[in-house]
């Protein structure tokens, strides 16, 4: 019985991620899958149907191998947790109104701030069918439960573990891309004009202004329309070697009339 | 060609989820499961490479066949988010720095904002292996890029779909939109192409795409620096009468040559 050795185990890294009684080796590995994406790696499983090590599971973990070989067997959810301070029971729907319930994003700052503080934390996923009885949900210091569709409600366990393992990711703040503006900076106004006043050049060869008396209200809205991209310094000058193409073409007719 | 008939779509239930080009029906599937776990109906396959109808879809879809039999089928990216006014094209990493990138969280909660005061949106998600191409991304508004391990980056379609999903749903808390839409809609993206490909045909009759091998990617910048500004309808209106008075120029001088 594997689950004693803590030494290849390293807590700060994220929460355990316990499967009790899955049955599908294809799940473990799209579990490993998932958890490796958002940097968890300590598997744990208890009684999986199929034992361990399974080949399907390896092959669903689509080369999160070091989640696989690193994984941990257990007989029950108690031997699975005993090392743990704080294990969280996840369940399509609260039913143990004695416990906590969290959302999964509000369950990712906690695990954040118990594990930052040296806490061995771990969360705990049901069967296919069954999700966790009521035993294991007895182990959970709260419950997280998914703010699913009602009507369709059936998260899998793989599904439930990208989501949990996402939040996780989340929490540490690290989670890359809030809004970023563009890297490129918008060009200064004088060449945003320049490139306006030269449209507006080929606009009245082409005859647009017409008639004149709205000339200055609609050389008014061409501007604002072309302002409001707040383009670039590149952008301006790839757009103004577009005006200039289009003006030689233009040219050619003058000449010849 | 289905895509055409707005009758049965309610925008107001969330973002379209449009597939560019799956591989496998399985993946359609849980694709599907996932829209249904979070309240999504609307699917958007484009050339989906088994074809469709897709019994390994429906298999893997786990009775999400509402989502399943509503899918609809398109030949081109740009046909598929023709009705759209506002798009998210969701890369593995940011690739393109002209366009704004958020998170899946922002992400959800910019889609709740501008479907909440009427626009249609949708995500575009790419293929297996190698994602976006450069044309799909270029039809999109904004980027969402994903908070994976960098090390281990491969998140599957279906994930990709399940958290965006999931955001979208969390977005719908009580906390409410943050982002205030702007007053005027964007246009709808087929407006939109149309006055680009009038664009571009002006410049390739003016000779602007040289040397030719340097085309797609002359072609592609002009349009992602005409995307970003998010045109409204009159806007792109005003744009085509615009180029209408240009060309009659142009034309001029195609006669006379």
């Amino acid at each position: 019985m594997a689950g004693t050795n803590r030494s290849d185990v390293n807590l700060a890294e994220g929460p355990a991620i316990i499967l009790c009684e899955p049955q599908l080796g294809e799940n473990i590995g799209m579990v490993a899958r998932a958890m490796a994406n958002f940097g968890l790696s300590d598997l744990r499983l208890v009684s999986p149907r199929d034992g361990w090590p399974n080949e399907r599971a390896r092959a669903a973990a689509s080369r999160a191998d070091h989640v696989i070989d690193a994984a941990r067997l257990y007989e029950t959810a108690a031997e699975a947790v005993a090392d743990l301070t704080y294990v969280l029971a996840t369940t399509a729907r609260p039913r143990d109104s004695l416990k906590p319930v969290r959302g999964p994003e509000e369950a990712g700052a906690e695990l954040r701030a118990r594990i930052s503080v040296g806490q061995g934390a771990g969360i705990l996923f049901g069967r296919e069918r069954f999700g966790l009885n009521n035993d294991e949900i007895g182990l959970a210091d709260e419950i997280v439960t998914f703010p699913v569709n009602p009507a369709f409600a059936s998260l899998n366990i793989a599904q439930a573990v990208l989501l949990m393992s996402y939040e996780w990711m989340k929490s540490g703040g690290s989670e890359g891309p809030r809004f970023t503006a563009p890297e490129v900076a918008p060009a200064e106004k004088e060449d945003l004009q320049r490139f306006l006043d030269h449209l507006e050049g080929m606009l009245d060869a082409a005859g647009y202004f017409h008639p004149p008396e709205k000339r200055s209200a609609m050389s008014q809205k061409v501007r604002t329309i072309l302002t409001k991209a707040a383009f670039s310094e590149g952008e301006v000058r790839t757009l103004r070697g577009m005006l200039r193409h289009l003006e030689r073409r233009m040219a050619q007719a003058g000449r010849r009339s």
